[in-house]
């Protein structure tokens, strides 16, 4: 079982309109709902790919509820943690006349600290049973800065390999308790580092405290440092599309190929391959398998750093 | 007891956000949720002015269930008819820079005719202890155009007097079926009538089968033509701020003074200040009780068509 961590769960909306013009009133053509959440949507795509997924985390509300029963029609298992506070909504619009999203995100609710306590517990039931955890996503008011942390090192403590893609101090306290993979983006490898040079920064980031560093670079694909080596593995050019959803895919496809117990240059090319399938889908955060297969076939891993 | 009639309900969504940037991310910095839908606004005022008032019309699906949940915590009584579809949102995307609003509307959910039969079954339950019905709004998908000329007849059965404020076909279909008061604004007025001159068209609606004409015409306040005699209302100068809701305070002005069985002029003093304390207020579709006392002093209503 592949388990992902999400404190700040979303129901996440989307509405087309024929154009967005700000300060005037809109019909919205369509409203899309889906559960959502960066570790949320890890979970989707895992099970997608057939994995036995459990995600974790808080919901509640009448928006939780939604999500939870939008979650209960997907093959995800829900051991979400109930909080008195209502799951945040993000919005997504989406211009038909450009096909450009404007984005507008509602504050998380403030989750308590009986309520993390509780989820602290849930978490260290769960633990056992996992092949891999990932623990993703902003932290909601009211968790500590040390939370991911702590969730490292109780991972670590199971024995449980752990990927944690967060940014800021929640990051660079995360990273400290040394987690197997950390997957930052270029920004968020540069706030924590201070180089914008990806393979200076994910070294960096490795002296800070994390065993692997997976850098994703956009369209130029994604960067490994691992203890043993260097890969850079890079689609097709002209990917073009939608990125939403693009950075939980790749978690997904890094989960995938550890549980499947795959060499890192094939966990870089399953990851990359699936991103791209995501940015190429119609539905943002949505991939096509029959795409995904065949982008397989064509990223291209790069050996930086070749045997002496 | 006063009924209000929304047959397109809604759960109105505020959200604030710093400034708003086509295509960019937004943090909103507040959520506020309420319940809408212009009847349902209708009887918030009457509510908040101390009158007995029934709200009827669709509710269904979460949104419908956050709705009520809110309509529960308010003087309104709630007799609305369940429906399998989830009630729509409107959402208010309020500029802190600017001030302005942008405006989102989720379209409304399909009624069937089995949810139809049961509201004209709730409608003619309450007709009978109803001082005054109020039918207000556009008409759902699934609902007949003729809808609002059928709860017109129906009210006229029961010697119930009806206001009708809606616009296009369904305005021009419940128009001749005779209702005692309709609402219209100049632009729904000049879409009815093909006139654009306020009293020229007010005289033609009545012609089609309105009893009395009151024409909301914006900062130029309110016109009546009743079979008695015409008059216009305006507020004092300066009225600026939120229009959101103002027409709807408008129409709980127009329905408290007819129930308190006030004449003509003061019956538009009443809207006009109701609807001036409307735009006033800094919350969206709210009015401050020491403002409208205030304004009810100041409007000035004028007899356009003196004893011969």
């Amino acid at each position: 079982m592949i388990l992902t961590v999400t404190l700040n769960t979303a129901l996440d909306l989307t509405y087309r309109v024929p154009a967005l013009t700000p300060h005037g009133s809109h019909r919205v053509t369509q409203v899309l709902e889906r559960p959502g959440g960066k570790g949320v949507n890890v979970a989707r795509v895992l099970g997608a790919l057939g994995h036995d997924t459990v995600v974790t985390g808080f919901a509640g509300g009448p928006n939780g509820a939604v999500m939870r029963n939008l979650l209960s029609r997907s093959p995800v298992r829900d051991a979400l943690v109930p909080i008195a506070g209502n799951t945040r909504r993000t919005l997504a619009v989406v211009d038909d006349a450009t096909g450009d999203t404007t984005q507008l995100n509602e504050p998380g609710p403030a989750v308590t600290p009986e309520e993390w306590s509780a989820f602290l517990a849930r978490y260290g039931e769960l633990l056992p049973a996992a092949d891999a955890v990932a623990l993703c996503g902003s932290l909601p008011p009211g968790i500590h800065v040390g939370a991911y942390a702590e969730l490292v090192r109780m991972a670590r403590g199971a024995e449980v390999p752990v990927l944690l893609d967060t940014s800021g101090e929640p990051l660079r306290r995360g990273i400290a308790a040394r987690p197997d993979i950390v997957k930052p983006n270029a920004d968020e490898l540069a706030q924590l580092t201070g180089a914008r040079e990806p393979q200076r920064a994910a070294r960096d980031a490795r002296r800070r405290g994390a065993h692997t560093v997976v850098a994703s670079l956009g369209p130029d694909g994604m960067l490994a440092v691992t203890p043993s080596g260097l890969w850079q593995a890079t689609p097709p050019a002209a990917v073009k599309g939608n990125p939403t959803g693009a950075g939980d895919s790749a978690v997904a496809g890094l989960l995938s190929a550890l549980v499947d117990r795959l060499p890192w240059p094939d966990r870089l090319t399953r990851a990359v391959a699936l991103s791209a399938a995501t940015v190429l889908s119609p539905v943002a955060g949505e991939f096509d398998g029959k795409t995904y297969d065949s982008l397989l076939k064509q990223v291209a891993v790069e050996d930086l750093a070749p045997a002496a």
